[in-house]
């Protein structure tokens, strides 16, 4: 009995940050997000279950995990409970074998769309109908809004048990077909916390994360939602890069202080300031998670343009762009000398400062694989790949 | 006619950020600081009045500056309205010679010591009586703490004239001998934005900022006076660290953001906390103002360890000890193994990043020199020495 699925990553434009309960996770706060697109970026997992197997088998990306993760026992007893007692698979050990197809090392957040899709594949070997966000929230809670696609948004809820602290979806990925997303990936070496760590320091220590929950997010939730349905993208752009802004204030209000950004996420900032006071409209928006990269949302007819002043401001270091951006391809356009004036001269620092480019759409949530190629294990429950590193 | 100030540099340990009048210089919320010791780092201002000057002329290190300065004008406005209206001297023109002993590249604040002592020196000249904090306040809002030595609060008062908006001794510098600051002046080349377009901006949309002003900061300034009464260092330090966080957070709230650190002003705040928590209590604490370099406020008894370990995080790239540190000699130690091991092993990005530091003590409010040999004019309003660049 095998069941594959894909997951997608998505992104947060009103971000979540503070839990109310760290072992259900249920936020503080509404979040609102846009779901990426499986083709550039998403987890592929395969779940074998099976009454030959002798243990339980968790790999990911090739390395062997823990069973014994909280977070992975507490989905697998949601799921078991919800299913019918008389299936045979309750009892039975399970092989799961799950995989990005994105470098993990990039640091981007892995952990929705992995959970997301652990979630989808046990849903269907289990055979539970119905809402499964509530139970990939208990995985990661980010990972409740990769189980839809387009614009979704995470309703924090207000019962103590968790059961309305779901994802909710607001348009699908067709509504606003313009959209892009552009991943700029920064190069960094510094040792990050964790956004769990992070968010339990701010609910413990800053003095504005209960303002920014209770009093702003209620307000942005609404505007944003208002300006997906109306495709309104400058209120769109400029909600989303406010919110982004605040959250990693309210990170900097922790204490000790808990730094995501670093000059270079703070140098593609200005670089968007730049070019949207340029444009005299806001063309590109930013939004920061708990890491150095960022995301670009913008519309698909300014891709082009903003692709060369990227390379402009951040000339890479490698001439291989095969490698250097992935996802939709790139008209490679020469940079205006008009919009060149605008740029800061001095770009010698930001020699290969971007370690490379992702560009993607909004897409659709989770689903399953139904072609035997398509699993990630072979019957007995060992990965059809080998892992070399 | 001729008089000579001397005034200080003040560090705010609870900051000054957002006017509620641009014009008078009403701040938002109350701050406080440490006036620093004039013998590290001051402004000395020379002013002649004199029937025979031809026009008013103001040089500030050497450079010739406009007379239509509106806070210039501004100050000498309120000085000769408090003055006897029989006094000769105002109805001459003024020469004023201003410098700075501490490198104006540094970046670190100047107005505040500048403003103090154009203000001390003409209150000298005209010969007013009481307080003047209120009048140095019309040059930069922070120069009215440096009127006074020790801990000073700046109360933000309610008159809309401003009359109540002054600042006020909370200790002297003798209160508290120990006490000892370190500057840690930062490389780095980015353009700027001055504080009064960044706190313009913050008033105008940072959503954060209100709170903070309304309803964290008077908290914050009672247990900040309470610490340095009681010499509770430790509250000290916890207070002034989390208030630095929080006026940088309310810049990164503001849109666009401010971002005055940069990355290595944060491994400057990692080093803090990381020394710390090796010494389980708060030995060190840091304030950032308006850019990237760090004041570090620390009892003396750390001075020589925190130095070893800022060599061995920030290793010099010069060997000439006498550029690197200026003002109260410090005790090159070796850093103990043991302290060594807690701290990040990849520094090779860090060599060079700080360009100089200096050591200094809480000190006094601005003085008259009254040695002729001090003044900076000689009787024809011209500069007794020749500046180069």
């Amino acid at each position: 009995m095998m069941v594959t699925s894909v997951a997608p990553v998505n992104i947060a434009v009103i971000k979540y940050w503070g839990k109310r309960d760290e072992d259900l996770i249920l936020p503080i706060n509404d979040s609102l997000s846009g779901t990426l697109s499986v083709d550039a970026m998403c987890t592929k997992t395969t779940i074998l279950a099976s009454s030959t197997l002798k243990e339980n088998i968790f790999l990911l990306n090739g390395k062997k995990q823990s069973f014994e993760n909280p977070r992975l026992l507490n989905c697998l007893q949601e799921i078991r409970s919800r299913a019918n007692p008389g299936l045979p698979q309750l009892n039975w050990n399970l092989s799961i074998c799950s995989e990005n197809n994105f470098p993990t090392a990039a640091g981007l957040a892995s952990s929705a769309a992995g959970y997301a899709c652990l979630v989808h594949a046990l849903a269907a070997l289990f055979q539970i109908e119905g809402d499964i966000s509530a139970i990939a929230r208990r995985g990661s809670g980010s990972a409740c809004r990769s189980i839809f696609g387009g614009w979704v948004q995470w309703c924090m809820g207000s019962s103590p048990t968790g059961e309305d602290s779901i994802a909710r979806p607001i348009a699908p990925a067709s509504h606003w077909p313009e959209m892009r997303v552009l991943i700029l990936v920064v190069d960094d070496q510094k040792k990050k916390y964790s956004s769990t760590t992070g968010m339990q320091r701010s609910v413990e220590t800053s003095k504005l994360l209960e303002y920014r929950a209770t009093e702003i997010v209620p307000k942005k939730i609404e505007a944003m939602k208002e300006a997906i349905l109306m495709k309104d993208f400058e209120s769109f752009a400029r909600i989303t890069m406010e919110d982004s802004n605040q959250f990693h204030a309210v990170c900097l209000d922790t204490f000790p202080p808990c730094v995501y950004m670093n000059d270079t996420s703070h140098a593609i900032v200005n670089m968007v300031h730049t070019y949207n006071k340029f444009k005299n409209s806001s063309k590109v928006s930013y939004a920061f998670d708990a890491g150095p990269n960022a995301c670009l949302y913008l519309l698909d007819s300014v891709v082009d343009e903003i692709f060369s002043v990227i390379n402009y401001v951040f000339p890479p270091v490698t001439s291989h762009q095969a490698d250097y951006i992935t996802g939709i391809p790139i008209t490679r356009e020469p940079i205006s000398e008009e919009l060149k004036s605008v740029f800061e001269h001095n770009v010698l620092d930001k020699y290969g400062a971007l370690r490379y480019l992702i560009h993607t759409t909004i897409g659709d949530g989770p689903k399953t694989l139904n072609s035997p190629d398509d699993h990630l294990l072979n019957l007995n429950g060992l990965p059809k790949r080998s892992y070399d590193d």
